[in-house]
């Protein structure tokens, strides 16, 4: 028995400050033709996919407003949700999300082949800092502008099992873990990765690496398959890793982007090759043990100071 | 500031059920030496490394006691020890513990400088099976022969902070997460893996890969060192993975085996090295998100069954 799913990692080039929303998703509905037109049923783009990287600059929270949507979709993006129902093609979009109540997340919108939400993901583990530091080159102000979300859910959705994560998400072993005890088949990931890290230099010609390294280990340790799916090429003065991969439940590569820029990446999937991992060395309830990873769970100084600089409130 | 210490990863080849205890024990002398020489302060030997792989066979847990220490060192061992002492070196070695009221376990045995214990680890994550498996080729029944530990302590020694893990253990992300909670900066692992994964063939040619994958990225993700250390060649019929590894808190491979036989390898590293790391992406005060964590620690039926098919009593 197979189940068959036929992928699309749609990478992207750079999305500068002066690109419209209408632009950017003229340039998101030509990847998703790109990717029908070789059978994909569900598409794949990167975090924040409808505007630049914009906490590489600290500007006043209540200026930043421009960078956020605070309806999905709408008019702007109604045209994405139009193509993608008439092709019959499922997505998931990244996009910084501003809240009827105010609340400020980046999200990954996952959308089914009729244009209905199956789910919105909220990014968990927000990287960088809050205040403006001077001995940057750019800044990485993702915790002003982003309120952390606190789950990994999954979805029945495709034929499978599907989660999402979101960027630094994937650097931490607990996302995929969390999602593979929901027996997550298939984790849908976008990113930016500056490939200038200027907290320690030493790791930016390692970007590359550590990308396909944690994504890599997180599919073969949960039997899950991985897409993760860059912003590459030079935003704004900033180069960014591109990279692109669909990876298998093996956690071999199988399929991945070449070039910097907007590229689509295909695969044709079988879930049921999750089984194999699922079912031998990573069977949880046969191997797993608890009782020694409690530590892991623990709240603590650690929970506190996750959230101490987050904002509870836009705009202080 | 640095905190150089040269460790190496002495390999071995097969040990064969008719190699006696002294027989190998002046073998790990050899490679202790050979270590020593090239200024080596702290040697790990791999897995079961005083005897051969012996849950490839199903045999009576009563007539086992062949494969099992009752103490250490012992009059088989004094040898390893009076010449580690001598030479000034440390060293961790794998064996299979007896102790005095009849319980068994997979044991990593960590002696400082002077000959003394500085911790004794019992492998958490037992693979294989209990009953014998006609299906096989051969058998991997360690849940016959070791109850498992349910902890991964971490010891102030050699200059820093030192973990260990067996085997399996290594597979599991949660290995690294919970001693790198601990500070952990350098990780010992021993390994036996055959070259012939039964349950699921097509894992097989992946088994090197998968080895150095869950290994870096444990390194990486916590800001340790890893040092893995195999037992290779083709011991009783069964080949094994060499691919011994001493890796960087980077992720990066900094010396690796090159033959399946014993070797010694070694490299000089740099303690304050993790600081990286763990001072920047993995800062985990500032970056864990512990409450999206909880199901990971969940006790549950998984606990349950993990321990359902361990004997709790020798012969049982």
């Amino acid at each position: 028995m197979t189940r068959h799913l036929t992928v699309a990692a749609a990478q992207m080039g750079p999305i500068q400050r002066a690109d419209t929303r209408p632009e950017v998703v003229e340039r998101l509905i030509y990847l998703l033709r790109d990717a029908a037109a070789q059978n994909a049923e569900l598409v794949a783009f990167p975090e924040l996919a409808l505007t630049t990287f914009f906490p590489r600059w600290v500007i006043p929270i209540e200026e930043a407003d421009q960078f956020y949507e605070t309806e999905m979709p709408n008019k702007d993006t109604q045209p994405l949700w139009d193509e993608a129902t008439r092709l019959g093609v499922g997505f998931a979009l990244g996009y910084a999300l501003k809240t009827q109540d105010g609340h400020r997340y980046n999200v990954y919108h996952l959308v089914d082949k009729t244009g209905n939400t199956v789910g919105v993901f909220r990014k968990v583990h927000i990287p960088g800092h809050k205040e403006f530091e001077p001995w940057r080159k750019f800044q990485h102000a993702e915790r002003l502008y982003f309120e952390p979300g606190n789950e990994f859910p999954v979805w029945s959705a495709f034929g499978g099992t599907v989660g999402m994560a979101i960027c630094n998400d994937r650097r931490w072993s607990e996302t995929y873990r969390v999602m593979g005890l929901q027996g997550v088949e298939l984790v849908l990931i976008g990113y930016n990765t500056p490939l200038n890290y200027a907290p320690d230099p030493t790791q930016t010609p390692l970007q590359s690496f550590h990308n396909h390294l944690v994504m890599q280990a997180g599919a073969y340790q949960n039997g899950t398959y991985v897409i993760g799916v860059a912003k590459g090429g030079i935003e704004e003065g900033v180069e960014s890793l591109a990279q692109s991969a669909i990876i298998a439940p093996s956690g071999q590569i199988v399929r991945q982007a070449v070039t910097t820029e907007d590229e689509v990446v295909v695969a044709r999937i079988d879930l049921d090759q999750t089984k194999f991992y699922k079912g031998t060395l990573f069977d949880f309830e046969r191997y797993r043990m608890p009782e020694a990873y409690e530590s892991i769970a623990a709240a603590g100084i650690e929970a506190e100071m996750g959230l101490i600089d987050l904002p509870e409130e836009p705009g202080t």
